[in-house]
């Protein structure tokens, strides 16, 4: 069916503003990598329409992609032809429960939107991401995000306690109560958190609240090696335990990147540098006292402890601001992996090394959420500002995933398979695992009409 | 088959010592309430025993149930004939890894031997239940366990890394890694967390460590009604935050159980009563005085907090107690039941008069996890001692889950469903759900030879 077909019937079930008019905002990923061509985006302004659009394309046989603020990094939200199901205009707040620590709140909602919205009820939505300001909650349980505060609140999953979701056949499933605990059979809604769309929409979730952090304390930290980081990473959590929310690793290339970018001054001369921030709960006036101690006493004084709190933004400034910083060296091939935090040390000399030998001129920009052994391992090749660099991408890939998988690490760590990665999944999951997300997929959506050609390949 | 007949079978591939020769310990549930009558009991000491044995009813169509601790309370380790495929000798730790927080522990594990063990290590791990000195750590995660602590670290779901599974077909999935994020798919090892042996057999798991406490308060509230229980919950845990780690609540008659069983006297005189408890991994020597603050700015003076370990540790036993007490009471019908917080009170008023109204002289012992909104609700009835009571159970059942469904709680918070609720999980699933969990049960297990007759009706 073409597009304009298909846009006219959509009429029929769907209001002039559930359809968009100018659909080009959404046929494109944020790298302009993936395209959506001949797709038409609906807007749907209620689940009822949901439901009704779902109907209508399973009887009609046309694939559906649901898509959140559209920020995703491995092509999930693109679709060759049907309907783009764009989440944005269901994103009401439905309510807080404060005596719960709980908050229900629509697949379109953007996260920062969330954070203040309950940090104005004086709570806390821990979830974080550079993307926060345009990316959405759907978005974030469908890919399972991670962010900047997993170390202590856990990633996407930790954080829902229930949701409502449209599976494919159009019927509605809805666990929306504030409930902490519920054991009734097998836990479903696990299975569409990081399903990344292709098991149904979701449309809402009640997810967990906690206190507002009423003191913190952050630091910059210049270190000689990665393994000394690893080492202060141990000191740190064994001193300060859940107070530690975040620790964050920069190679000295992209700090040179993000200090120039940022028009700000790199706060240490250094290899590697960490971010470290802890937060309290309580008013403790001597948090930043009790890290500089730490600090001291174990040699790592190359450091600078945030004054104020324009320091301290200064400081994340520089961490938030490699992502776009990097892209004055034009397009990357970038890897979202996660290893055993011992290990490291070892995959960053190992593959970097490799890559050196194999590719000259490459340059690496290593960052990332060293606490939970998450790392942004992105390559650039000189002479390949365009995406003439994605040639070398099959060769690039192939040795940076078998250094992460000798190391019991995974390819995948918080963006999720998507179009990107869909050849590699065989290869890290078993034949039985493939078997069973393939079962679980042909029950819920036996004619293959959500996210088609996403994870699977 | 005969058991004599399996037990001679079973022989050509299990060692003399991997078959109980006195399996009674193992064919009746602690509460004597189910019975495995014509079961044979394997004792496997290894995985590759447990996968042969599995390859060798699956071949034979004989079914087996997997074991733990047997504390459970539903009814979901006992079996009508075939294997009972009980975990106890798999049980070693097999690494800790302190830079990622993490350990690897086989099924049979004790918990309370894993908690010794981490602790020896310099980490803490959270389960924390009264059974603690012989429930096992494959059946927490089967059962998806919950118990003191939930409202700090999570339910046993929150916990688990990874898991190494053998499937019904004999098969071994293992993802032990201690990775804290990897998006790599359908998240399947949610879907053995809490299925109950249903799905295969856990054999070993990767949990996540945390920083050992390293002060703590604890107090005894005595407060007039349920809703200022709710209402100091509200204000503790928005001045402590993540520092509350325990919030119990105990009726005034479970007290009383409690205190003549326990040799204790009641440390408050009250219709209700709160246990709270604080802990922090640094060494706040003031946590204490500030719980006090709290109290008594808000007017909870009915209060006592403890001034040593074994004032501390006297105020745990009468909470810990109450299970115990209460079996001088005779046999009761147990509802293991969590609503939203802020409608327990609700729950708890309603819920007991209609109770008290149909049934003369009806005793209820609650007691529970406030802070996670989950109660255990214990009905006894005059002059039934013995099993008679469960003549009125469906009567009972019926009365207290219409309540708890009317106000969005649900029927299981930590028990499970084994075969004491299946007759339920359908009026709590819709049919989309149960139609998933019968597809995901059937692709795994299409024989039906795991813990058959559990869950599902």
């Amino acid at each position: 069916m073409s597009p304009n077909t298909l846009r006219a019937e959509l009429r029929a079930i769907l209001g002039e503003n559930e359809i968009a008019a100018d659909p080009t905002p959404y046929q494109t990923d944020q790298r302009r990598r993936y395209f959506s061509p001949d797709t038409v985006v609906a807007l749907p302004a209620s689940v009822a329409a949901v439901q009704a659009l779902v109907r209508f394309c399973r009887e009609r046989g046309i694939t559906l992609t649901p898509q959140g603020g559209n920020t995703g990094l491995v092509g999930g939200s693109c679709a060759d032809g049907g309907v783009i199901l764009n989440l944005s205009r269901i994103n009401r707040i439905r309510r807080i429960d404060l005596a719960d620590n709980a908050v229900t709140v629509e697949a379109g909602c953007v996260l920062d939107t969330l954070r203040a919205a309950v940090r104005d009820a004086g709570r806390f939505f821990p979830l974080s991401l550079a993307s926060g300001g345009s990316c959405q909650i759907g978005g974030n349980i469908a890919c399972n995000a991670g962010g900047l505060n997993v170390l202590r609140y856990g990633t996407m999953r930790d954080l829902v306690l229930g949701l409502e979701v449209v599976l494919p056949d159009g019927s509605l499933v809805s666990q929306l109560a504030p409930l902490h605990k519920n054991t009734t059979g097998y836990d479903l809604k696990q299975l569409f958190i990081g399903s990344e769309g292709t098991l149904g929409v979701i449309t809402a979730a009640t997810l967990k609240l906690f206190a507002l952090p009423q003191s913190d304390a952050t630091a910059w930290v210049g270190t000689a090696g990665i393994g000394d980081a690893v080492r202060l990473l141990a000191l740190v959590r064994d001193r300060f335990g859940e107070r530690l929310s975040s620790f964050e690793l920069v190679s000295r290339y992209a700090l040179e990147l993000s200090a120039s970018f940022s028009s700000l001054k790199a706060p240490a001369d250094a290899d590697w540098h960490v971010l470290i921030e802890l937060t309290d709960s309580l008013p403790q006036q001597d948090l930043g006292v009790l890290l500089a101690e730490v600090l001291l006493e174990n040699g790592f004084d190359n450091a600078v402890l945030a004054q104020s709190e324009q320091e301290r933004r200064e400081l994340w400034t520089l961490r938030e601001n490699i992502s776009s910083a990097q892209r004055s060296l034009g397009a990357s091939i970038k890897h979202d992996i996660a290893l055993p935090i011992a290990r490291v040390p070892e995959f960053a000399d190992a593959c970097g090394r490799e890559l050196a030998e194999r590719f000259a001129g490459i340059k690496i920009v290593l960052f990332g959420h060293l606490g939970d052994g998450s790392l942004h391992y992105n390559t650039f090749l000189p002479g390949h500002l365009d995406n003439s660099v994605y040639e070398a991408e099959a060769a690039i890939n192939e040795t940076v995933y078998r250094h992460v998988l000798a190391l019991d690490g995974t390819i995948a760590a918080e963006h999720g398979i998507g179009s990107l990665k869909k050849h590699w999944l065989p290869q890290v999951r078993s034949a039985e695992e493939m078997a069973l997300m393939r079962a679980i997929k042909q029950h819920l959506d036996p004619q293959n009409l959500f996210n088609p050609d996403k994870i699977f390949i």
